[in-house]
């Protein structure tokens, strides 16, 4: 597979650094071989936050873009952890929380903006098993929140 | 303890095939022993989806029926993943999500008939840890949505 | 670093006995030398649990310390699992619910009643990956309901 930075740079993707915890916890744990990443949310280049409901105050399409800016910011978060994005072994699960109404169906479509930022980066290591669900409200008023769990390659190998 | 096919038979369950994932993910991963089971959804034999709130569009029954039905999706992805449900070593945790308002309270009650299910076909391996929270909207508008992360036996033990 | 028992005393906190499932689970499940913790809820001293939406029937104030009862039911958990608390190695994750309504953005000021305590008392095994979510209801209408993933010495390590 073609170098991973390279691909980010295709994909015209630059990391932020390290994303630092909103409270007393912190972005990552470890234990053997598995990276717990903190849930994160949308924040664009500029540092501003994506907030409101999906399928409300934004589209599913503005969701989507939600999703994708929150699954830059657990890159950035794995990238920090791990010193380079090589040791992913693989994104073993993922989390989508989507703030959205009773009325909301199409959590898929939203967390999909993750999941593919995932897979075009990763190929095969970011294919993940997922839940997405609708919740009443987040942090901040933020549009979505993404929590992982990923396998890592040991150091040096 | 009984042979799981058998138990199964008695049970009148007939596994489907491994369930497709909605969007771009995968219904399960694994690392080292540890399988991660993706969020499933409720199910008839017939195909179709149960939907709805769980306290306002149906009963607290019907959404342990549903539950019930999601554990059987779950057992189809164990199922595919291992080959054999005689390769579960332990259902280590289940995380139950309900559809439902403001005003409801029997969360557990739901989550049972997954839960009962699993004790019921696997016996003391069947015993996991579980949440079960209320969420305001799940994708397709189904009723609950259920997730689990299994322990497995190494192939060939 | 001091003594937990002592550090528990200082704090002013007795465990209760390990905590009781609501439904057909189990407090906690093990897998190598990991500990999944059940979802718990906010119990006083008394044996009451703390109900009700924060931002509406509570305040974060109020969520705060709901959090932190509940905190003190995932450490008898895990006390009664492990047989003491210094097996802890690191608390890996936490996933904190709260029961609110669509306006509420405060959560990680709510789930940080936990997060607080597990960093008093454990210090830096204490500090954990988390995420902080808004729920539209939870079991028996509590406030919070928080769950946990542990990493543990082997026995007599």
């Amino acid at each position: 597979m073609q170098n991973i930075e390279d691909r980010l740079a295709q994909l015209g993707i630059t990391l932020p650094p390290l994303p630092q915890a909103m409270a007393n916890y912190v972005p990552f744990t470890f234990a053997n071989n598995l990276l717990y990443v903190s849930g994160q949310g949308p924040k664009t280049k500029e540092g501003d936050l994506v907030r409101g409901q999906v399928g409300k105050d934004l589209t599913v399409e503005q969701g989507y873009e939600a999703a994708r800016l929150t699954g830059i910011q657990i890159l950035a978060v794995i990238n920090g952890a791990l010193g380079s994005l090589n040791r992913v072994k693989r994104i073993l699960k993922v989390n989508g929380f989507v703030n959205s109404g009773p009325e909301f169906r199409d959590h898929p479509s939203v967390i999909n903006g993750c999941s593919d930022l995932f897979v075009e980066l990763l190929g095969d290591a970011g294919r993940h098993a997922r839940a997405a669900i609708g919740v009443s409200s987040l942090p901040q008023g933020i549009a979505v929140e993404i929590e992982a769990v990923v396998d890592v390659h040991p150091e040096g190998s």
